[in-house]
């Protein structure tokens, strides 16, 4: 892609973005484009499809995920690092009613749009893990799939209408039961 | 009803949650009628429609789950009974496909059909959990509620494809880890 077209894809994603987060997935291709000061058909040639457009979002979404998982593991103990990652990954699952659903079936179908930046996004945050399972602050029987897998369900039980106070606060009792091996074994590297 | 006619309802019951585990939810009526040996209408009188036999059957293995819950809860350690019921209880969403969902929704919606089986369920495995706490065999800071919607999360993660294995490992960790607040603190009642 050229540089401005590039520039123009990017930029589309980003009103597609807040649209859609306006007035649900059901907001109208017609309305992206005119928010975002296109035609309909330039809207069409990045995104052929609302699917395509979705699809786009979630894997820009993910992605960003991947590149927080890096930036946190600089920063902080290796448990503190890992929590503020899995915190704004049930934040993004939150704010995107459902998204849990694709990304899980996303994993296990290589041929999936969204296969590659899901297992980009568990491997990175499987790479927070072991950095804590290295300082002793998480259970070394659970590995990235799992902590993946085990988070996913909550994100899942968030989803369900009524219970996304509930998940909340099991997600930090799951969370500390998982992440703590012992009480008070923290042990800063 | 009669006591022939509940006779008839309890057996079409039986012959119809036969029929559906051989041939999934889709079997048709006709056929599960012309297995009990009744005429189709006879069945139509007892259920009207597929949904209303699927949830009788839905219905029947949530009174199931009580019962047993009362069973289990007379025997062994409270934290072994626990433990027991749990696995039946994540042996029966693994046999029916997406039933899980229907429970949460049904325990949330007052007008659902199914609400006061589930409710009753739950509040069953709420005693039984209660009863390990007072053992000190699990976390006091988890309610039955919490453990209901826990284990669903779970049964869901089992419901998806190619995570069977890894849902009921997790399983195990997660239990593990809120039924027991301290390693050796099981104190026999």
């Amino acid at each position: 892609m050229r540089a401005d077209a590039q520039a123009n894809h990017d930029r589309l994603l980003v009103v597609a973005g807040v649209v859609l987060a306006e007035q649900g997935a059901d907001a109208s291709m017609r309305d992206i484009a005119r928010r975002a000061g296109v035609g309909l058909a330039t809207l069409l040639r990045h995104f052929p499809t609302r699917e395509a457009l979705l699809e786009a979002l979630l894997r820009t979404s993910f992605d960003e995920l991947t590149a927080r998982a890096d930036e946190v593991g600089t920063e902080g103990s290796p448990r503190d690092a890992l929590m503020v990652w899995l915190r704004e990954f049930v934040t993004f699952t939150t704010n995107n009613h459902g998204v849990v659903t694709s990304m899980v079936k996303a994993i296990e179908e290589p041929e999936s749009a969204l296969h590659a930046s899901c297992v980009a996004m568990r491997a990175a945050g499987a790479r927070l893990l072991t950095r804590a399972q290295a300082a002793d602050a998480a259970r070394s029987d659970v590995d990235g799939a799992d902590l993946f897998a085990l988070v996913s369900a909550l994100a899942w039980l968030g989803d369900q209408p009524g219970l996304e106070v509930r998940a909340k606060r099991l997600f930090e009792v799951v969370m500390d039961a998982i992440l703590t091996e012992r009480a008070g074994s923290h042990t800063p590297v």
